[in-house]
């Protein structure tokens, strides 16, 4: 079958063959299909759609288009944990250490940020000399003693994404639930673990603004998965507005930091506790969720958690100190105030990760460098009472950026009616 | 705005500002948009339409993306006629000198063959020495001497529709009916024309196998060519047998030339006929179709017209010698008989096309070379009663093929009940 009639019939809303997609996807991976070609069928597949069979191969082959880890041979159960992105989402600094300190392996593979969401890889970078490029002997070896790794993803690790991902940026076709569920399950499956839980943000700062769209994904994602033999779980969160108050890089490390240590913000230890009981449940090392948030609670309070996260610091090369003392951040500090009284009513999520972005705290191009020392704080959540003049958010720059906090200032609207706060956990699908 | 925005848009079936088509086309004919992003566009394109708004922008700036010819200091009127494409369509050959000697001018700018359609240039080629690649200057001069130019396409013409025709045929998006007209319309109306006939095929052996589909192409033509300003005639014509009986390049001429003598096969005299008469009404040398129907008749029943046609040959390069005397072709002669006794009942015309093109008539590839002395008749016509071991066609090949031989047989269905021929000029569209 030649590439071109593969188009034609996704064209056309034909079902693609196994061989078809085995054929398109290991096409991709030795780079002996054209770009051009490519395209045009990631953008027949977005127009078309895949079915859940198709999908189930796409994935399959996209997984094994590079190496598949194997840590069997380690004890337990091994688990992680995907979000699909949002702003101030810092979940995982905190929930894969507190996961590991309950006896459930944590192999994460992380990314980095995308458009106005950060990205977990960004984040561990800003401690001072963590490292994430670590080669595969340092991975099973931390896998092993930690129980827990942070890393990034490998070149050798579902390739074809890589390649397919590039090209959709570029060619308008990333909203595609099918593509975005293959490329983000071809690389979770490629890590070796036995159960995930996905954490599929939905609301003005999430890339699901839809709870109808969310919940498509969330379904996709489960079915992919389960066709593939593991245990999977999705919930369905909030991403109305930011989690916790920090939205930027060591800032937001720290907030994780502080909900290691059994404070931070309720909204990011109820979402570390909530995700990490079900790791825990998946994992086996509970019968059942409210037993898991037992579980994770205690780790977050008694110092276990915390402990090994400093662990896996000094073992990724970070310097742990830096927790031991008050943060610094760049120099020019702005504060954004509540232009009348009133009640928060709704955040523009994604404006506020915008703004973080220029302010510095991401990437417009992917060649840009990010500063760890920006940093913005929201004060105010969606409910929240405010007074005129009361702060909003706090945004520290390297230099003055009133345009920008012009910007976080117009994410805020307030009205004279009471509002109730966004539920957190919306949906649980499994 | 960024290309990928655009890209976007369409794909979310939006209708494209006329700055988004101008900036589209002028960044393909630069070579500054990547094949990617062009192959994305063109499926968005494929599967969401364009209006006759968008459609005429993007003609215009194809149309614009090169030279645009003008012939206005010429006296009368420039007419052209372009086919969709067909098996054994050797019309223009005897069409284009017809009308140029009942005064009306014909700049007559043809492709090659495509797919299992047969390219008028290619059959010129197969007179001996005959040249179509002339010069501007070469091509005004034949049209202001003798009235006719039959030419290639250069490189400066509609440029834009080059590069986006390279993409299609390469990621299925040929049959889409706004790139199909845009491609064909931008050409045409670079011709410096005042007036087009389009004949649109429709059936079996056409790139449109439905009426509805040919109708919906036929009037997206004609409204192009009126947008623009230009008198157009489509008439949608059978193509669910071949034209004549001649398939292939020089005895596809030598039935042409029979045509240009008063004789040659009913239907390919007709066609002629008719679209001659339409050619010369747009071009104001007769008041109606019934007084371009006589001059066109006698046009080729008095010699004029073959005249015309032998002194374009002579002034293209050609020898017109090879009309004096009987055409030899291949050497290898295979019949293909009637199986059965009984009636024509259908002939699969893309098959015979094929047929063709493999036995060395056409191009499987760019890159073969045509074998002028390859050649096919088809004696039996749909609604033809024969009698079991009568010819049906006759296939003249370099070496013995009996696999296309067979390939032949099998277009023909040969029945009990009688079957009516089919109509030639099914509708007329203006």
């Amino acid at each position: 079958m030649r590439i071109v009639d593969t188009i034609r019939r996704k064209r056309d809303g034909a079902r693609l063959s196994d061989g078809e997609l085995r054929d398109f996807v290991a096409g991709v991976t030795r780079g002996d299909i054209p770009d051009y070609q490519i395209s045009a069928l990631l953008m027949a597949i977005f127009l078309r759609g895949l079915d859940s069979g198709e999908l189930g191969v796409l994935t399959d082959a996209m997984l094994h288009s590079g190496r598949v880890l194997d840590f069997s041979d380690l004890s337990g159960a091994k688990v992680d944990k995907h979000s699909t992105g949002g702003v101030g989402d810092k979940i995982s600094i905190a929930l894969a250490p507190a996961v590991a300190a309950c006896g459930v392996r944590v192999p994460m593979i992380s990314g980095r940020g995308l458009g106005h969401s950060g990205g977990t890889l960004d984040k561990l970078e800003s401690i001072p000399g963590f490292r994430t490029d670590l080669d595969a002997a340092k991975f099973r070896s931390l896998l092993g003693t930690l129980g827990l790794v942070l890393a990034g993803q490998s070149d050798d690790l579902a390739p074809a994404d890589r390649r397919l991902y590039a090209l959709r940026d570029v060619t308008g076709t990333i909203e595609s639930i099918p593509l975005i569920a293959a490329s983000i399950m071809s690389k979770k499956l490629a890590e070796g673990i036995d159960a995930l839980v996905l954490d599929v943000k939905v609301g003005g700062g999430a890339f699901m603004k839809t709870a109808e769209r969310a919940r498509e994904l969330a379904r996709t994602l489960v079915g992919i998965g389960k066709a593939a033999g593991k245990q999977v779980t999705a919930f369905m969160t909030d991403m109305n507005q930011p989690i916790g108050h920090a939205v930027g890089n060591f800032n937001e490390v720290y907030e994780a930091v502080d909900v290691l240590r059994g404070s931070g913000p309720a909204d990011t230890r109820e979402l570390t506790v909530t995700l990490g009981a079900e790791m825990l449940r998946l994992g086996h090392a509970v019968d059942d969720a409210a037993a898991g948030r037992a579980r994770m609670e205690r780790a977050l309070d008694s110092g276990e958690a915390l402990e090994c996260f400093l662990r896996l610091v000094t073992a990724q090369g970070g310097d742990e100190s830096v927790f031991t003392r008050e943060p610094r951040y760049a120099p020019h500090q702005q504060t954004i105030t509540a232009p009348r009284s009133g009640h928060v009513t709704t955040i523009d999520a994604e404006a506020i990760g915008v703004a973080a972005v220029m302010a510095g705290a991401g990437r417009a191009r992917k060649e840009d460098r990010i500063d760890p020392t920006v940093a913005l704080f929201v004060h105010a959540r969606i409910g929240d009472r405010v007074q005129a003049g009361s702060a909003l958010a706090t945004l520290h720059t390297a230099t003055a950026e009133p345009g920008i906090a012009h910007r976080i200032a117009g994410a805020f609207a307030i009205g004279d009616a009471p509002q109730a706060a966004p539920r957190l956990v919306q949906e649980t699908i499994s």
